[in-house]
């Protein structure tokens, strides 16, 4: 089973039980969140950008406006800490103190790259879609020349990383379960509602089963 | 109307039309989200962590155990960088190049303190635990004095702020709206399934109006 070196930047120090370094654990939480966070220093400062991400292999991409602050940073080689986080739940406890969310979260590192051969550039823009909505790449009209050139997509290769994990239900301290209290977990889904089809949308059109199957 | 101050720090500069510096709507996607993701610069280098927050009027509040990396930095008055993002939807276009995220996004700086005072700290643990779930407070048992002297509270003033939102149908190019191309928003939603029982819940004890009527 591959695993992350366990080093001080990526070391989970706070709870270590609920810690992974396990590449299929954390890369299934990076598959499935449709955002991350890009954190970045500027001037020493701290900045955290919201961003669509996919994975390819061992990279992360990202794709955005060639004018874009993040693509540009991003793609000049600084390092980069990108953080995913999905919330599973709200764990209610009997005391407020043990009060929590389930939760997997992804902490990972690296030093991004400008991707600039067109063809990587098509794949990764590929892989970016279908990250979105699997299967929307084939349904769609692929990028055009003077798009792919205003379309800025950086790769950073996952040089470390780290996912915690918090699930089931709360633990109190011994002496709360006598408290007439209820406890337990109220789980949170992220689902899709119906699909709203876009007003100018010609008649006779079906919603594709990519959109009917969307279940993420 | 209140509003940031907009300066370089804050700024949106990718698709302006998108930005708000209205302190309304910023605090509306802040008090919605269940966490955010803090950034900050420890030794020339990024770090995003995942948190839970509330809101305190114009302060944002975070806590964990005294021991956490985030709570000493942040505590500490560091500049830090929290940024939150809540998903609506999937942008479905006739063409890849228009593919998005409907979201809304606030971006806000700030350096933190510690909540010290004993009387304020217990204000902060019920503001947090209202935001995890409204009424909550009132149902459970309240900190001791070890857990309040265990749990680090800091609070961040909120100097700048901007939120960015996207929403609506996909925008295609002209020519391609003659495509036989479905196109349209699948809307997301984060919503609660049945809440489960801790395992060691005594019999009786039904499950509170809290947690029945939850709604993010």
């Amino acid at each position: 089973m591959a695993e992350f070196a366990v080093s001080p930047r990526n070391q989970v120090k706070r709870v270590p039980a609920r810690a992974s370094y396990d590449q299929a654990t954390i890369y299934q939480i990076i598959d499935q969140a449709l955002v991350c966070h890009v954190g970045f220093v500027q001037d020493g400062l701290p900045s955290v950008i919201p961003a669509n991400h996919a994975r390819l292999d061992d990279v992360l991409l990202l794709h955005g406006a060639q004018a874009s602050r993040l693509m540009q940073h991003v793609g000049a080689g600084h390092e980069v800490c990108v953080a995913i986080t999905l919330v599973d739940g709200l764990v209610l406890a009997r005391s407020v103190a043990h009060h929590s969310l389930n939760f997997r979260s992804v902490v990972l590192f690296g030093r991004g790259a400008i991707v600039d051969e067109e063809q990587e550039k098509l794949r990764a823009l590929k892989v970016l879609t279908e990250h979105i909505l699997p299967g929307r790449w084939d349904e769609v009209r692929e990028p055009s020349q003077s798009e792919l050139k205003a379309t800025a997509v950086v790769s950073i290769p996952i040089d470390s990383a780290s996912a915690k994990v918090r699930c089931g239900p709360p633990a109190d301290d011994e002496e709360d379960y006598q408290l007439p209290i209820w406890a337990g977990v109220l789980p949170l889904q992220q689902g899709a509602l119906e699909p709203v089809d876009e007003p100018g949308l010609s008649a006779g059109i079906p919603v594709p089963d990519s959109v009917l199957n969307y279940n993420r």
